[in-house]
């Protein structure tokens, strides 16, 4: 396994790779790996032939009262878990050569961040597609890896890919669960263990709204209210949203129909954790989406 | 020479070229070619191997009173032209190829935009950028060449590039100018014999203010005065602007330093013309920049 820090060092590995006619797959994380980000390293594998994983806290993405910092950090445990399942090249960039100058030219991504995590985060999703950009221009991949659970970045770099005609195949992970459902997160290691036994509610609040919708109901207010009382039984749980939003441009809609997105974030203590799941309707045909291109 | 007109196509086309690890060169244009594009053509010959030419009348660059619609189109004319400079491959795609939905993820390019033209063309550049990054993307040239004329295209091109980290250089290209100084442009053909033979003011007087700058005059009020008197002694010139501006973020300057831009835009009747010079000032030294990486 390569390991790289400059945009030249990564540049010039991959050259030859490019030109023997390899697929390059590409995962860009934030590092501090858990099981998800490992499954999806498999799944890229799938896809390619040779396997670029950049670890890299980008502070475009974090706002100043978020936890830039104090966003755990380990290396050499991330260096280990990547060779073991197979990675070619780790991509680890220091803030300075990833920004050796403040960039003039940045993204503006509209109505698709005035919702979800969106709304609450100004600037987080510009930062996100601003670097996956700059990453898809250094690492030139053909696919590369987004995880489902993070679901407004995979629809607004799905966009970006569209809407600049990125070469590079954007694939979507399906969310990596606990058996009790919770989705995998570098941020539930926050969980006291009371928290950790409660946080299972959001995954029983979506399996909630998919039955609802499986039973006939298309109200996204109606669907929102029965989720949000489940989601309330949990003392420590203190909602951020619950969000019915259409697929295409992250928009909310009233009425449940084509695909949407049933999304939320609820803070368990200091610990804000995300999930969702994406609902394909036609008719009376309710079907949920898993790991799509 | 190859024609393409959709994005599958020309991909199709540049697959094998790069395999067979061939340097591609790429030159922009909205087509109606004069010696000034022919003149690049030749220049991205020396850089690259294989040539491709767009030729593509953006309307996300024309505001609502531009000339879009107007703007003038002679395929058959271009063809003929880029074959006999040895272009390799065209690529005329249709409006709808380029632009399939409208685009959500739009540029903010800031300050780049505030003076010079984008003053009076709101959302131009960011038209231009954006059109530029499709096209970079679909391409993916090696080298792309883009002419000083328009100059605050040029740089703001290479910011996106540096901000984004295209693999992709961009070369400055000379303007090129007819006997009597007059930079080429397919706006020259408004122009009534009356006009075109007053037309020459403007290279004029942008020798008046690099020749200020060379006996020691460094403040721009100053400079820009000289050089507006001047224009005004043709009857048929009604200026826009003369503006002096920091090359590496084309803000305003009043002591003219370092990589400076001297540029103006002047109608002469319904043809809106513009033209610039790059002086190089350290100290006493002074130089005229011209075709540079």
């Amino acid at each position: 396994m390569l390991i790289t820090q400059t945009i030249q060092e990564v540049r010039a590995s991959l050259a030859p790779i490019r030109s023997a006619g390899k697929r390059i797959g590409f995962m860009p994380t934030l590092g501090y790996m858990h099981e998800g980000h490992l499954k999806n390293i498999d799944l890229a594998k799938q896809h390619a032939d040779f396997v670029v994983v950049s670890i890299f806290v980008n502070p475009m993405q974090f706002g100043p009262a978020e936890d830039f910092s104090g966003y755990p950090r380990n290396f050499e445990r991330d260096r280990r878990l990547c060779e073991s399942r197979g990675t070619d090249l780790i991509f680890a960039p220091s803030v300075s050569g990833m920004y050796a100058e403040p960039a003039l030219l940045t993204f503006d991504i509209a109505q698709m961040s005035d919702h979800l995590c969106g709304a609450r985060r100004p600037g987080h999703f510009n930062g996100v597609a601003q670097v996956v950009a700059k990453f898809f221009n250094i690492v030139q991949p053909d696919i590369a890896i987004f995880g489902q659970k993070d679901v407004q970045q995979l629809f607004i770099l799905k966009r970006m890919v569209a809407d600049l005609n990125f070469p590079t195949k954007i694939i979507a992970a399906p969310t990596v669960r606990e058996p009790d459902g919770l989705a995998m997160s570098s941020r539930n290691m926050y969980l006291t263990p009371e928290q950790r036994s409660q946080s299972s509610i959001l995954y029983q609040s979506l399996q909630l709204g998919k039955k609802r919708v499986l039973t006939g109901e298309r109200s996204a207010k109606k669907i929102i209210a029965d989720m949000t009382h489940l989601i309330q039984t949990a003392s420590e749980a203190r909602i951020d949203y619950v969000e019915i939003v259409r697929a295409s441009d992250l928009q909310p809609i009233e009425v449940i129909d084509g695909q949407a997105v049933i999304a939320l974030a609820v803070y368990f203590g200091k610990a804000r954790l995300i999930d969702n799941i994406i609902l394909e309707i036609k008719g009376d045909s309710v079907n949920e989406m898993n790991a799509f291109v």
